[in-house]
């Protein structure tokens, strides 16, 4: 295989799913795990021993890749166009009970219109859409969509920027308590509320109550992230996916190792520079997944990666022709860049869904 | 066409094209264009006039997929891992004149063994790889190359960091002058150096002399976008590249207007963050590529964009299921996050280079 390439460890994937699983078993909880990170029907047969089982989607081309892939319980969670609804209901009439989420009486007529179902989504902590807690725009919402009205949805975005166990476990209440109030409230106006649904990666893991919850989506804890370590969710250790890289260059001058991973392969994230701990683009690790003390993968142009050494650690005395691997910021974005993962220790590649 | 989509006003694309070849043609110089930005067969056909031409890659699968469509003068600008040799040599074997590029005796020892020629990279500006000029190791790798050597290379990616003329045209000069420096030592010492290969967006813009230079490289310009509007090498209303996005939420209660167009679409690229004036994720146009006054995509989940108005500007009153399009920090990586341009005002379709 040339570099740079996706390198997926199925062994820690399968350790960091069996972790929230287990976590979730505890609470009571049923997990809808997101595809938007893996976008790999064999990662999520990880998730269900095999199997199929309810997944979130962040666009309607996973949802038609999972779907053929015998998926049928698919929650498409970002706030519908209007112009994607006949597709929608086109996989609806496949058999596929595909859900829409919605946070308007526009969209709400429009998803009525083409009798597809709907979450309402509610805002929890300020991050992007929903209504707020409390908002009298849910019950005129609920009444357009009448039986269409599947439940309700709260996404905790700001728990990205959480640390610690205190606020991550606040986060994860905060979350819980605004989407079960709505509930609540919609089910005093008389409307039925089947679903009541929260999560995220952090919050996943640090919720200590799911009272009133029926399903918890989290997508980056299969493969897991610096970010989520730098914010204590996991262990650098617990990260399942890499990017394989073959150095290419030396500047002793600069103390720079360069190699053949970009920004086209790690993608332009930086997730971890408003971070306690700037892990620039990357962690290098040696081929058995061994971080090098202190080294950084600090500068990315399209297609070259500089290596350094932070101040007091020592640069590996790598060849021309060497290759290490970059544990990146951001798994979603950075397997993004590929169309496949490597599956460590073996020959097996899977396939990325790709595209809109 | 549903959104997210890329969009390419192909009359400012021939425009930025048609410049950047007369300012070239008053100094004399020949441009090898870089199709890493829009790894297109057809948008390098524009460069030819409709033919093929000189063409610089950054991955090797796109110089087979541009061999494969008549283009045989192909410089691989990416110092190379020996591990690729192979594959270089085999296109060579196909009668397609690829050239590589290296800064090292070991690399040089590859190459050789391949028998693949290659440039000599020499480093202007601190920026990433290459020889410093004077260093004697340039002697010995030509000594190695032999008949591989086909010349010296620069690439003065600093000068995406310069800002108005006289910053930009200096970096050209030293681009210059550093490359010419290398290929006179190479020369005085009895080698033959053909090839004298500079270039860079900002730098081919603002070459005020090519003396000794023999091929200008540069790929960004086909576009442009706001990280080279904010440097002053072009202007907003030149850009060639956008991403069309529906409104798919409001908060008024924020100010924002949310889309479905996030990072997947546009990229992680913050570019101009570190300019005089950060355009967050991109300027906001109408759908006849007219910016909204200080409307600016601020934010940007996995599939969500957050627009909001800068202080004193007025945020559109646009209803869910309207559309805008947003110019990108960077087109190089916005680009990227699509296997498609759609030729605006047409049904014309055309497909990118994918993978390495």
């Amino acid at each position: 295989m040339e570099t740079p390439f996706l390198v997926l460890d199925r062994t820690k994937a399968e350790a960091n799913i069996a972790r929230l699983r287990t976590h979730l078993t505890a609470l009571g909880g049923t997990l809808r795990p997101h595809v938007k990170t893996a976008k790999s029907v064999e990662v999520a047969r990880l998730l269900f021993d095999g199997g199929t089982g309810p997944i979130t989607v962040s666009t309607l081309a996973e949802a038609e890749a999972f779907a053929a892939a015998g998926f049928t319980d698919i929650l498409y969670a970002v706030g519908i166009a209007p112009g994607k609804l006949p597709r929608a209901a086109a996989l609806r009439q496949r058999g596929v009970d595909l859900v829409v989420l919605l946070d308007s009486v526009e969209q709400a007529i429009a998803a009525a219109a083409a009798s597809v179902p709907a979450l309402l989504e509610v805002d929890c902590d300020g991050h992007r859409g929903g209504i707020l807690p409390g908002d009298p725009v849910a019950g005129e919402i609920a009444r357009v969509l009448g039986d269409g009205l599947r439940g309700v949805l709260a996404h905790a975005g700001e728990s990205y920027f959480a640390e610690g166990p205190a606020a991550l476990t606040a986060a994860a209440e905060g979350e819980r308590r605004a989407a079960v109030r709505v509930a609540e409230d919609l089910r005093a106006a008389g409307h039925e509320v089947p679903v009541v649904s929260v999560g995220s990666t952090p919050t996943a893991h640090f919720a200590g109550n799911l009272d009133g919850v029926t399903e918890v989506r989290a997508g980056n804890f299969v493969f897991f992230d610096l970010v989520m370590a730098g914010i204590g969710v996991c262990e650098v250790a617990d990260l399942a996916l890499s990017v394989e890289t073959t150095v290419i260059g030396h500047r002793r001058d600069k103390g720079w190792l360069l190699t053949d991973g970009g920004w086209m392969a790690l993608s332009r994230d930086r997730g971890t520079a408003a971070q306690r701990v700037d892990q620039g683009y990357g962690l290098v690790t040696d081929l058995g997944g061994v971080p090098y003390p202190g080294v950084v993968m600090t500068g990315a142009s399209q297609e070259h990666g500089i290596l350094t050494a932070r101040p007091g650690a020592v640069l590996p005395d790598l060849p021309v022709g060497a290759r290490v691997r970059i544990l990146p910021n951001h798994a979603c974005a950075t397997a993004a860049q590929f169309d496949e993962y490597h599956l460590l220790g073996t020959d097996e590649v899977w396939p990325r869904v790709r595209g809109w």
